[in-house]
């Protein structure tokens, strides 16, 4: 792997360009983005140079597509005639099913591997970007079927910077981030709205740390989340139904008077299970 | 001020007698809790001496009662008769209006002043204790009438610990905390018992900083919540009530394939408002 194109250098992409640097990766990285992204990734030395998606395409052997997932699905339908037999192309998107499928489509067989970094952060776009933001954090890699050894190198990769990296088919990633994922994004939303139709200027006065836990994820960028939520609509809504009936369940033991402890105690033993594989 | 008595040597109440004496405050502080508490209180120097509650009672000038709420109501019906006319006791329970309605009805008039420090962690007992855990943190006072001469006193013990005094009336505080505190510690809860009834393994390796964030409140001790939720319930309802209904209108979205993004707006300016004013 010596000619790497992050297509898409924002959080994620910049990122990723400076865990490879800091990975020991010597070759070229092509940043093809916005020109004000450009800017950004070249000033954090993400990126050593930009180019046009053609040329890019064309000279890369990884191409790294870290766009927004609309963004992937049509930069996919463009690489087919432009990638060269040796050339990976993977992508950071956060649903993988749709985008599967539109690689099959468009890429030659063993061209594509889908992949997703459990990684992120409140700010947003190349000045953010952080060498570390990959380090201890899940890297799930979703190949349609044995890993080939272009794959093989680009996973070696992911371990020198630092991910735990998790094989599973696309169907089931998309199955699991509805729950670990999604469902947590559109509650924090839900949650903000609510308290923000209220318009009670004294929630600004009173409240917690635990308020500032739970609208952090609320400050997700729209434009990433509209195409996450239409590519996995149908598991995101059957883990928002799941959530639904147990909330309807501690609304009517609350109403009644009835104990909720143990659905307390339920939620304290699986929170306290995440923190004890989050090294 | 010269003698504290601090009813329940916990986070709160330990973090408050280390406070005070980063503060300057060079008084007796007494502890009234279980022998482990006391034990701990010492060790971290949150308190100088243990006391029975009615000797402790009968000594103060300043009786803090940082229990669960539960406890808070029956030490208050026990204190009546132990209090000196200059005493003044206050508390530091999550909610405001049962503790007031019973505090005026075993307490002399003007003995009491409610209060609630908007201030936690994860972690629980006096071991854990922070004499910074109030700075910058908003303490909301819910006084009945006027602030009489010792509540002014106690209040400038409170701006010295750096806390951000918010007064307003028992039931304001209640119906605001209903959607600042308690909601969002409902929603982590009932999500956290989401995602540990789906049983699925794949959990634990598949999920971001953000599930994190989200369920770090369902790790509150449910000792504390149960009285919390029996003596907020009607507005606890209500905020849950006002949340479902904006959840349903997101599904019903996103089961539309219509665009979200304003709610996603509407939900990051909300939680930008709240970082603006948390310094």
């Amino acid at each position: 792997m010596e000619t790497v194109a992050v297509f898409g250098v924002g959080l994620i992409g910049a990122s990723f360009g400076l865990a490879l640097r800091k990975a020991g990766f010597t070759g070229r990285i092509i940043g093809v983005s916005s020109p004000g992204a450009i800017q950004a990734g070249l000033a954090v030395g993400a990126i050593s140079e930009e180019a046009a998606p053609e040329a890019a395409a064309q000279t890369a052997d990884l191409i790294y597509l870290a766009q927004p997932v609309d963004r992937i699905l049509k930069t996919l339908a463009t690489l087919g005639p432009l990638v060269h037999p040796e050339c990976l192309v993977t992508d950071a998107g956060s649903t993988k099913a749709a985008i599967a499928s539109t690689a099959g489509k468009y890429l030659p067989p063993g061209a594509f591997l889908g992949g997703h970094p459990m990684a992120g952060k409140e700010q947003r776009g190349a000045e953010a970007a952080d060498g570390s933001l990959f380090r201890n954090r899940p890297y799930v890699l979703t190949p349609c079927g044995e890993l080939t050894a272009k794959m093989l190198e680009f996973r070696d990769w992911l371990h020198r910077i630092g991910s735990r990296v998790v094989v599973m088919p696309a169907d089931e990633h998309d199955r699991v981030v509805a729950f670990t994922s999604h469902l947590p994004q559109l509650l924090s939303t839900a949650m903000s709205v609510t308290l923000a139709k209220q318009g009670n200027s004294r929630f600004l006065e009173v409240f917690g740390p635990g308020l500032l836990d739970m609208t952090r994820l609320a400050m997700s960028s729209p434009e990433v989340w509209e195409s996450i939520l239409s590519t996995n609509k149908k598991e995101i809504i059957s883990a928002l139904n799941h959530f639904k009936a147990n909330l309807e369940a501690l609304t009517a033991r609350l109403e009644a008077g009835a104990e909720v402890s143990d659905l307390f105690s339920a939620g304290d033993r699986f929170a306290a299970s995440l923190r004890e594989v989050d090294y």
